[in-house]
């Protein structure tokens, strides 16, 4: 029985011993990493006496930024130190324990670079259908790499951050606040490890270092007017929500499935050995209403695949960069991702449970997404909560 | 008379005192900000003797990034400052003088987020005729819009360093190394001064601290391939070249114009009072051979309404947040930025001085960028080159 008197860290709960995740909170003691013990965080310097010299190196510091680029030796060294230490039956000398309510949650790394795939079949599949009715269908490219691009690094915000309503131009010459505001349920993969370019697909574990929940705010009347021929710009720059913990890869070793199976050969860079699938359930939530359920296990292209395509053209990828699934959607209505497709383009409202209506995000509105994964011996592993409030627009 | 003895130090010398670009240099010293002086680089901690406090605490570093942060005022005090000791009869004391040959000049900040317009009209109807030519002609958003896609910033290199020919997907199922690599002539221009949002076209000298010369390299095979729906990816996230010396915006003073009228009224945030074109004139080489004088001043978007696009809705910009004019390209042959243009997509070949012909760079060019721009009195101010050598490909 350990010394953390938390039932929410109890073996069965989805932040109990086998899941771990790291972040970094503010509290009166200043700013610190921490790993998530059911509803508290312990910060690791004050485990940290008992520990070698390079675990204590990339703990004690204001970020997690140390511990991305100390490599997968590392990680796993320090999720099993402090996997003994919190499962003990008493606390290490100095651990302090702070109940989350009381830490604020920061975000936890410098967000390098950040990527966006489109990974979804059935996602990419009724995008097409609602934004382009008259040549509907996936681009013949789809099925052949991992499409995506680059999103702005520097608006990526933690959980809780509130979403300011962009303002923007929604067609020819009409400016204004976004009318279609919409989320995205994604999965991200924050990278760590030595610089790299060209990672093969079964290298990810070592330059993966762990899974955070993402939520790509993203204004479909912006998106619609300025995406030809170069893609979204400022229908998403404004803000993209992140998970303030970082759940570790190994966390996630009994969610790891064999992905769909690709419908031609694939080129072989893009071909892995180990099975790179995740069985992660998503759950999409506004104001409290569950919207869906989307299934992350259905996604056509793997994390590992993703970061293969990202370098194989010898782009580097560095610590602190962050890279997204793209939109979470399976082939029911409630497995559907984003308020483009459950309400079919704004023409379908959905109904909350206090029997409001929405066809996309209305200012107040709170999205939270949650998910959870098969953990080791029957257990679950919770990813953390990614949440935002839409604040109104200032135009 | 200047105690600078350096003919390229001349008041007619394109890096003569009107000019003074900002880098980064590393010799035997160790790395240090400088500014350039003819052909030399004056390591800027070795004339900070005499300066106040908050001009020291920016240049007694190994980067450019706190003189990007502290702003305009700074910025205006340490040029003026930098220009009254380079134009002074004797050095001042301590005053380090390095041979550019000397010293290895590095990328001179850190790169934040990176944006690549495309903002010349010419450009943009050349490429459309060139890559979509049943649908050929501007989509209808370019007039109304700067349009433009984030880029990676990780793979922003300093001029000189060596660009690796990419491997990717070229077409359906095909893998090899590129055979269309093309470069593309812009200027990007680097920011600074306090995070903001919604920056007004009119504050732009405010967040933007200086130019530099950009190559956009660009596959067009896996560019054509990978683009559709979200834009280009890893056709261009292999390597973007930056000369090594930033060219502060005070500098360019002289060549501010009014940009080319826009054919309809704009959107309020995209109109500014002052004139925010600017009379560049680009020549693009490969092996020493002029391949065009592309015109900046052509341009259907100017800086100012970049960064107040960039902001409208919300997003925020940083110091060494990077964005880029886009291939400048001009009414005539002799004005396109890119071979892609120059070659009509490849069926026109270029032939070099040597009689040698290019469709696309071959393994072993060296193509080079540089500019001039009128300046104060009748001077004219250099930017300085950006070049780059294609190294052979790894697949």
């Amino acid at each position: 029985m350990s010394w953390i008197d938390d039932p929410a860290f109890a073996p069965d709960a989805p932040f109990g011993p086998q899941t771990l995740p790291y972040g970094v909170v503010s509290g009166a003691e200043g700013t610190a990493p921490a790993v998530r013990v059911g509803d508290h965080a312990l910060p690791l310097r004050s485990i940290a006496g008992s520990f070698p010299q390079r675990l204590r190196d990339v703990v004690v510091c204001e970020s997690l930024d140390p511990l991305l680029a100390a490599g997968r030796p590392v990680w796993a060294q320090l999720r099993e130190r402090i996997s003994e230490l919190v499962t003990a039956a008493s606390a290490p000398a100095g651990a302090e324990l702070l109940p989350l309510p009381e830490v604020t949650v920061e975000l936890p790394f410098t967000v390098g670079d950040y990527v966006d795939f489109y990974s979804s079949r059935h996602h990419a599949e009724n995008v097409s259908a609602i934004l382009r009715p008259d040549a509907a269908g996936l681009a013949p490219n789809w099925t052949h790499l991992p499409v995506g691009y680059h999103g702005r690094a520097g608006t990526v915000r933690v959980s809780g951050t509130v979403v300011t309503r962009p303002c923007g131009q929604l067609a020819e010459g009409e400016f204004g606040p976004t009318a279609r505001l919409d989320v995205e349920a994604e999965v991200g993969f924050v990278c760590g490890g030595p610089v790299r370019s060209r990672v093969a697909a079964d290298e990810v574990a070592d330059h993966v270092f762990g899974a955070v929940l993402l939520n790509d705010w993203s204004a479909r009347d912006i998106q619609a007017w300025e995406y030809r021929p170069l893609g979204p710009l400022l229908s998403k720059s404004f803000a993209t929500s992140v998970s303030g913990w970082v759940t570790p890869l190994d966390a996630l070793d009994a969610a790891r499935i064999t992905p769909p199976a690709a419908e031609q050969e694939l080129v072989a860079y893009l071909r892995a050995e180990q099975p790179w699938g995740l069985q992660l359930d998503l759950e999409l939530r506004c104001n409290g209403t569950l919207l869906s359920r989307p299934p992350f296990a259905l996604m056509g292209w793997t994390p590992a695949q993703q970061l293969a395509h990202l370098t194989v053209n010898g782009a580097t990828v560095r610590p602190g960069d962050l890279f997204a699934s793209g939109t979470v959607s399976g082939p029911q209505r409630h497995h559907r991702g984003c308020f483009l497709e459950l309400t079919w383009g704004g023409g379908e409202p959905v109904t909350l449970d206090d029997g409001a209506q929405r066809t996309f995000c209305e200012d107040g509105d709170t999205v939270v997404i949650t998910a959870t994964a098969p953990g080791a011996g029957g257990s679950v592993v919770g990813l953390a909560e990614v949440a935002g409030t839409v604040g109104p627009a200032p135009c």
